[in-house]
């Protein structure tokens, strides 16, 4: 079980930034996110595309605001727990929080932020039959560790980047490696799509094209994968994992069943500081809604920093909060 | 005359930011600064002091902060009226603001955005009788154009930066230069005092240390001044120009005769919009004040960015606002 002050449910740059905006309050903050890295749809969707309306950045790519955050927060050690989805929020009767996961990881909590961007970011999935018996069992849809694929049958499917990148990752994993794509080309980068080829070329993973997974079976774990191909008869091959990827889309998911108000798929905040309908928890962020509310990252930011002082009162009623300009004594990290 | 759609009282951090914000909605800015310089207190007080609180920075010197924000706003190509004060706020029956400064430079608007930080950096005046009688006739307390000064009697007074600063800039300039100073030594960087007195010694400049000015006079423009110094007596010498250097104080200054509903030195303004309690006027930074105001640069850039959606609808009420993230199409400047 993880205990701390403030459990951040999203990691993007919002709730990432929360971490300093407490920390410069001395309140210590973990961050649980349904995607297994830091920065959500900034480094899920958009890593390499430049953002032009950071205040000081003429410039900046999405995934180099993330790198600078982390390094902003970095003084402040926040706790993360990736790659899980937060499934449930209970408040008990001392007004303390338990989070639970989607792989059952326990975090309790004074103070909840919720900083879930447009909600979780669900896979989308392919029609397979019996697909769902496998979940976990031989089919995943993120690539948490790699370790785990080392010298497994594996086979992947999809043709954007993410197919692409793993494919040639994997590669030198994998004993057996088999990508299968829809397509007849790629529609990711060119230049990985070659690589690809090539390694197709050079024998060392399968290359299905024009190809679809119809079937899958196994006995309690995955064990053989079924294809069909436009210009070949379907074919059965022995797999240890399968990895369907074929993007994300956003859901509120779970979060629209922890008693919140919402408003069509936002969180009902309060103007002054973000707090929502249940007292101690909080929605900064493009998941919060209130007159006037853009959906912008550098409303986030200042979302944050108005509710880190109304948590800090809300846990400590009895103490005066000190609030220093960063540029006076800089910031004093744990 | 200058006519603009959005006119900006106070060019600093929050003032320059709402140049973009106001510019992605294709309205035009014009900002006024009672200093001489773009910055605010930032290039003012503290240009080389490093920043902690702005987000995706871990650390940055508050001058390249606004040194950013120039280069971000430019394509929107802002105007400027510097080193002058906005003495009154006119509306007019057809609701097109007028404002004048100390200068008398006219400018019209349609939108007023005060972004005056602690208000009005007011130069501390020396002690010295009939000395309001030369200001601006000889007698002045920002140095707007050095060129000015060339070949010209000069006397500075002060013993910090800015008055070493000058020393040595004017130097070059002037065809005399003195600098008049109360103490034995200098509050500024040892370097510049280093080669102030480097100056001294090869008779580039007069340097007066333990003394005061104690009197100006001449016939309509300045023309002479009397320094009393401690083991010295009394002596008046020909000056063509006097800048006491002694450092700025912040006031609210004619703000507070605007008219607008105020909270002790700061302006009231609604939450959702951060408009004032006159329509058209609105305030963003430090200068206003709302339930759990905070004052960070990071929530007047906010404030920057919801004031521009809300002035573009009071100024359009017929015209749908299509708001584009920047990371679609980037910034389409003027």
């Amino acid at each position: 079980m993880i205990d701390t002050d403030i459990c951040i449910i999203g990691a993007g740059p919002v709730g990432l930034f929360a971490v300093f905006e407490a920390g410069l309050l001395k309140m210590r903050c973990h961050l649980v996110d349904a995607l297994p890295q830091v920065g959500g749809q900034l480094s899920e969707i958009y890593p390499q595309k430049p953002i032009y309306d950071i205040p000081g950045y003429p410039s900046i790519l999405a995934q180099e605001l993330i790198e600078n955050l982390m390094e902003q927060i970095s003084p402040f050690r926040p706790g993360f727990t990736l790659a899980e989805r937060v499934d449930s929020i209970e408040k008990d009767q001392a007004g303390k929080f338990t989070v639970l996961t989607s792989e059952k990881t326990l975090i309790t909590a004074k103070v909840i932020v919720i900083a879930g961007g447009l909600g979780c970011f669900e896979p989308r999935k392919p029609a397979i039959s019996g697909l769902e018996d496998f979940e976990g069992r031989g089919i995943s849809y993120f690539i948490k560790d790699p370790e785990l694929f080392r010298n497994k049958k594996i086979v992947l499917s999809g043709g954007g980047d993410s197919a692409l990148d793993w494919t040639i990752f994997l590669a030198e994993v994998a004993s057996e490696l088999t990508l299968v794509h829809r397509g007849e080309s790629f529609r990711g980068a060119p230049d990985s799509a070659e690589k690809v080829g090539q390694l197709a070329s050079e024998g060392k993973i399968r290359l299905l094209l024009e190809s679809q997974i119809t079937s899958v079976s196994g006995n309690g774990h995955l064990q053989s994968v079924t294809v069909a191909g436009k210009t070949r008869q379907d074919f059965a091959f022995e797999a240890d994992h399968l990895i369907p990827l074929f993007g994300l889309t956003p859901k509120l998911g779970p979060i629209a069943s922890w008693g919140l108000a919402l408003d069509k798929s936002a969180i009902e905040v309060r103007l002054s500081d973000y707090s929502t309908s249940v007292e101690g928890i909080y929605a900064i962020g493009d998941i919060n809604t209130y007159p006037g509310k853009l959906k912008l990252i550098l409303s986030g930011f200042h979302e944050a920093a108005l509710m880190a002082q109304s948590a800090f009162k809300y846990v400590y009623p009895q103490q005066k909060l000190s609030f220093k300009y960063t540029t006076v004594n800089g910031i004093n990290a744990f």
